[in-house]
């Protein structure tokens, strides 16, 4: 079991029917993501993890509580994910780089799908995740748009571009692909969707190389 | 009360409590669209329709059975509004109208977001409704393909263009920014960041009218 980057886990002994807090979350994480939060109760949450309701209630206040630090560990995980691979690349290829990240965490396991589909459910039937979750594409997007910026104070990408409008196309394709891979894992082209994707856009933000005499004419 | 486009309706008397199957399969939507799946039962859409639950069993084996019908009624309802705006357009402008049209169905009523959130939702817990919306998913892709396939036979989109990959980023855009849409109205910018994915698209899609000259260099 892993132990979270920031220190803060519980651990109150590894003897069965003693789980912490942090193992506890990730647990449930697969409960979630197997049965949905509807489907899930504490019990089941409980028997997964081999400890009693009780157990989960000295955690937890209660089911949602659960879920939404289930939610909290892994944006967490994500965006330190995206930090680090950022942090020595051009502007450039930093969105190329987390595109990859995007298309490799949505095929390793299912705790980005659990993540997603639970975004678009909360969206009319929990306010309190559903504001988790916008609050987490708030910052993907802004992430994205100082990135931008970035890039056009580098002299790599047009001023011209409107950072904010191109993040938020940014986020919408790799979301609504991953969607469409979950949905259709057989047909659904999720490499080529995104090449095809980011190429044109690349190209468009990008400022061309200056060609020789360019400058005279 | 509008009639489907097939005729098919079967009119049973307009006394309430004597709804027709299409009259209670739009009212289901309704219902769908604010309680989700799981938060309406057929008792709920029976008082909403004002009939008894014998009448909706009359028409439909189930509360699954409901959706389906309901969820079928939508997808037709929207094909048929995009194969008509495309009918007399040119390739280009088909692919920015079809933009347009998503925009305006998104700000316009509940049952698209219903539509797409029931879509998210069903992948994993619901394999009917998932493999009825995963083939919608897959026309609306194939209609963009085939779309950018006649460009390319008319000679306005480039040949090397791969038209499969490109539709799947063509629908990934849209879900995705429909998405961001529906969690976070106030703050993302649906209209720039469709017009900031669209027009390098169509950079990279539309043959350049030849210069003067081009040709003998």
């Amino acid at each position: 079991m892993e132990t979270g980057s920031n220190g803060s886990v519980t651990h109150r002994g590894n003897a069965k029917g003693d789980r912490s807090r942090q193992e506890i979350t990730r647990i449930a994480i697969d409960c979630f993501a197997k049965y949905g939060f509807q489907g899930t109760s504490v019990d089941r949450i409980a028997r997964m993890a081999g400890v009693t309701k009780g157990a989960i209630y000295y955690h937890f206040r209660d089911k949602e509580d659960l879920l939404i630090a289930t939610v909290a560990d892994r944006i967490s995980a994500f965006e330190t994910v995206v930090q680090h691979a950022c942090e020595d690349l051009a502007p450039d290829r930093a969105l190329a780089r987390i595109a990859e990240i995007n298309i490799e965490q949505a095929r390793s396991n299912d705790q980005a799908r659990f993540v997603i589909t639970l975004m678009v459910e909360a969206i009319d039937t929990n306010a309190g995740v559903s504001a988790q979750l916008r609050d987490m594409m708030r910052r993907f997007r802004g992430f994205i748009r100082d990135m931008i910026t970035e890039g056009q104070r580098l002299g790599v990408f047009v001023p011209e571009a409107d950072a904010q409008a191109v993040a938020s196309t940014y986020t919408s394709t790799i979301l609504g692909a991953q969607i469409q891979f979950y949905q259709d894992p057989e047909r659904f082209r999720f490499d080529e969707a995104i090449t095809a994707w980011l190429s044109p856009l690349l190209s468009s933000l990008v400022v061309e190389p200056p060609r020789a005499d360019a400058s005279r004419n």
